[in-house]
């Protein structure tokens, strides 16, 4: 055994087992190997005291822009249209490779520092997101939304493409797995039918997850229904969209009978509820998602509408919106909300061997301290974990077997470095 | 000088001057006695080097319960009703004296490390309290809000009376007015006009302001117009509770009307997002608030409903919530989410010597880590305040010029002890 996690508070999110107390959890390789409530009676290379610690499954993040951390700040309190058009795209035509390369890094520190283990990123440039994915060891679905303004689909006029066929040759299934392309579209209304049915056919010829953002302001869905006389979800299912797996960003705006359609097409929601405030785009009706069973999940959006990849924002704001949004107290409970970000998460990444802490899983695992101020007292771990748990809990974060942050240390990204670049290179560029 | 802050970040909260860069701090005894961007020439006792931190003032939290703190998470995720009464009233019957104490003590210590300094405190057993104030050096208003359920009132049967009394002989005004003792009534709904006029009158006489609980919900907004043919507002108008100047917690269902009301009476409203959702009373609509020129505030509301008194969590989701919910992302900007918990918080506590660092002011000032990834990039310091920070990047708090945390330490209280009595005396009574 490599490593034994020893007398944990272990929250598995398995429904059969979902809290072990003092619980024991060995690590082999890439894999969990061992989980109980007895020690093992074989000896580790390392053991590890996590006596007043929480073990659970690393957070999944399903929906983000990683290199947007050099924005984090860049622009708030503005219109959605002005902080877009305004601040936004034009600091975004300012990063080059280089730029991309380093805000990954840094959103990668940040998020490993407070507990994500798994991101589903969207952004341009990404075979240099795929390549600090690769060097870090992080966990990761990556794509490049297709945009298209014009008309008849050209996808070898289209840098998307041509990204997607580098990413799919060098990352594809990359080191066991741990790196994923997804097909993508940035949204419906940047593009057009020709480009839905291409990248449809692209997704189901190699057997990839569509990622996309849908229905996130009232504007762009209403401007479909008008333009097509359909809603978004409607009018990309009949150009194929939902034939795969699809993970959607936002739905603030998607209509009962989208849901249904989403769910009979086995489609996963991502809610991003701090992003869909902060930009002023609505509260996404979750509760009714939950209740017709599809498969919700969270995001944090880029940082630099948010402006943290801290996960534990998320789950505790989506489970208060629902309860405020509904005037139900009892709607979206502290475990559905763990769900969302682990179990979920990983549906919505075509993968079932994380979110949950089990033998054969993947070891991607979060230690958090429990002994502080936070957590004083602890009447209920899951529901603490909801409502009182912050990223700056996290004290070790391991994916695939590998322990990348510990103790304020990272193992594979040079911290020092990435700063004294951001400050150096990518500042003096967009300011 | 005692203490010299130096090569700072100040946020002021001064409108002439908000924030300044590489700024110097001075204090003597329990005041700020400088604050310039030039170096004094003056020695100072102890210099603490800021540079890559922030100042700012103290943040003041405007309503909460802080006994309750032994009750976080003990209820999550129930109805209103149920959770009042079958589990919080219950567990409430059983706190006594020292439960109170120690409940006390441990939410200091929390908000002292997560910056906050001032507290308007309502509960019950509140004399207590003020002793916990009084010994841990933490500012705070103190009242134990009367409740009513019979006729005619008679104070001499109101043990919130008894300690009202007790209170202002002990504590009004106590150390240069560090605590003071408010007027209080529980609610609208849980007394009746001879407490309402009761209590103005001695609020008048003994030149107190008044703290209440106000249109929280829907229900008691609906059923007061139905016995009274008024609003909460209205009817306690018209009994004199507003002729003191009032701190009004929640207020989510009060109407326009009440709310040009309050501002003609120079109240303030007490906005406590976190509790609103999670209780699922619904969205206090601030925005209009604000347009209308209300002093609004903010608060955690107590642990139980929350589960944190983290006041930074509040400040972000005030301004998400007021984005999200009137779909303008200019709504409540970053700095008026930072003068709601600083300046209007001092001005409902009736204190015109806190909430903004300037000379002549009470010393109540933290000091934050920017220099964490949390923080990286800063483009706009304010925007981060309300956006990307969190309680945990809190290094140093100091109330009336004396440091009572810095790095993890705290100076007025033995938190061990208070741990170790909430596990061997308080936990083992409400299990």
């Amino acid at each position: 055994m490599d490593i034994l996690f020893k007398n944990a508070t272990i929250v598995t999110v398995d429904d059969d087992n979902f809290v072990i107390e003092n619980g024991f959890l060995g690590v082999d390789g890439n894999e969990i190997t061992y989980l109980s409530n007895k020690e093992p009676k074989i000896l580790a290379k390392r053991e590890i005291d996590a006596k007043g610690k929480v073990l659970m499954p690393g957070l999944i993040n399903s929906h983000t822009h990683i290199p947007m951390s050099v924005l984090r700040g860049f622009a708030d309190d503005y219109d959605l249209q002005d902080w877009l058009y305004n601040h936004i795209f034009k600091a975004e035509a300012k990063l080059d490779e280089k730029c991309v390369e380093i805000g990954a890094k840094l959103s990668i520190a940040e998020m490993l520092m407070t507990g994500t283990t798994s991101i589903t990123d969207m952004y341009f440039k990404e075979p240099t997101v795929c390549k600090v994915l690769a060097e870090t060891l992080m966990r990761g679905n990556v794509c490049n939304g297709s945009l298209w303004f014009g008309e008849e689909y050209d996808p070898e006029k289209d840098n998307s493409f041509k990204e997607f066929n580098e990413m799919i040759e060098n990352y594809h299934n990359f080191d066991d797995g741990r790196i994923k392309i997804d097909a993508a579209l940035h949204a419906e209304y940047t593009s057009n039918p020709s480009v839905w049915k291409f990248w449809s056919s692209i997704a189901k010829e190699k057997g990839l997850n569509m990622h996309l953002h849908l229905s996130e302001t009232k504007s762009e869905h209403e401007n479909c229904k008008e333009k097509y006389g359909k809603t978004p979800t409607e009018i990309l299912s009949e150009n194929g969209v939902f034939d795969v797996p699809t993970n959607l960003a936002h739905c603030v705006f998607i209509e009962p009978s989208d849901m249904d359609l989403i769910k009979a097409k086995n489609g996963s929601v991502v809610h991003n509820p701090v992003s869909n405030l902060k930009l002023a785009s609505g509260i996404a009706n979750v509760s009714l998602m939950l209740e017709k069973g599809l498969n919700v999940c969270l995001g944090t959006d880029g940082v630099a509408s948010n402006n943290t990849h801290d996960l534990f924002e998320e789950i505790k704001l989506s489970a208060l919106l629902a309860k405020g949004s509904t005037n139900n107290a009892k709607a979206l409970p502290a475990k559905t909300a763990i769900k969302m970000v682990t179990i979920n998460g990983a549906k919505a990444q075509g993968r079932d061997d994380i979110g949950v802490l089990k033998i054969g899983n993947k070891a991607d695992i979060i230690m958090l301290d429990f002994e502080n101020l936070a957590h004083t007292p602890t009447h209920d771990v899951v529901s603490s974990l909801c409502y009182n748990t912050s990223g700056r809990d996290v004290l070790l974060t391991m994916v695939n077997g590998k322990i990348l942050y510990e103790n304020g240390e990272f193992t594979t990204i040079d911290i020092k470095k990435v700063k004294e670049e951001l400050e150096s290179y990518v500042l003096p560029r967009i300011k």
